[in-house]
């Protein structure tokens, strides 16, 4: 593996994460995100839950990361590699403080998903089309589009920092 | 409705969200939790996601709320009140720095679910059954086993902080 300056993997991780929010005209169908041509999963939302996140600084947000029935089993026996057929989804929202908890904490207490933020974003596992990118397809949407170019460049140079764990960063929440 | 003080509300709060880990005999045969008398259900972890959460303070945890398919359809459609059948499941984890990423940021950036932590909770709507807490019934398990009669008699003292919202703290996450 080829080294990368931390500075660049955190600045890879900051975009690849969603701090970036230029909507391009997709891929070659200007469905498709760019680069790894990944289409919009069908259903994704009804996905069963793989774990939850925080993001803070810029991103300062919520997180699910969410699983078709491939990426579920596979995390719950924690088998590396991935088979192909899975795909991974991240969702995120706004981090709000309840209100109704805060007056009765007098402070802020429970955080919240809010409105929808930061894109949502796939990790598609097909070894054969995605062999330049250890197996990996990404995509970002934001509202339904695709993300550029530009986001998606980002994308597998930051998922090195989780290498060992075959590039995925979450890992099943029991 | 009956004027609750802020502080027996932030009081209950704390021990409603799980901040007492107390494991009781459990209810009338050990696996119901008492008051209610709610069985863990079968297969929750499978149930879709409603929403995410962070607790901050004693709680400090990451969290989601899962819901059956009643819970689901009526929380999409942001309908109140919940009807018969609806079961919501809380399940909570570690908040734990995620290692690999605050090597990157040299800080902490992001959080992760860790180990299961503050119990799994369940409200269960049967407005015949639970007339008398405005047609919920709630329940606790720590480690599979139902909590205290303690911990159960704080829960719909609590919820009523939101009781314009049907007792639900949560909202759906689009």
């Amino acid at each position: 593996m080829k080294r990368i300056p931390l500075f660049a993997i955190a600045a890879a991780l900051v975009a690849s994460l969603g701090g970036t929010m230029i909507v391009s005209a997709g891929g070659a169908d200007d469905e498709s995100a760019p680069i790894f041509g990944v289409k919009l999963p069908a259903g994704y939302r009804d996905w069963r839950l793989i774990s939850v996140a925080h993001e803070e600084g810029k991103l300062n947000d919520l997180r699910a990361i969410l699983g078709n029935d491939v990426a579920i089993k596979a995390s719950r026996e924690g088998k590396l590699p991935y088979p192909d057929g899975t795909i991974i989804a991240r969702l995120a929202w706004s981090y709000d403080a309840l209100e109704e908890s805060e007056k009765a904490f007098g402070r802020p207490q429970s955080f919240v998903a809010g409105r929808p933020k930061n894109g949502v974003q796939f990790m598609v596992k097909d070894s054969t089309k995605y062999a330049a990118t250890s197996g990996w397809g990404f995509a970002q949407f934001d509202d339904g589009k695709p993300a550029s170019e530009a986001v998606h460049k980002t994308c597998f140079a930051c998922h090195q920092i989780v290498q060992a764990r075959d590039f995925v960063f979450n890992r099943y929440a029991p």
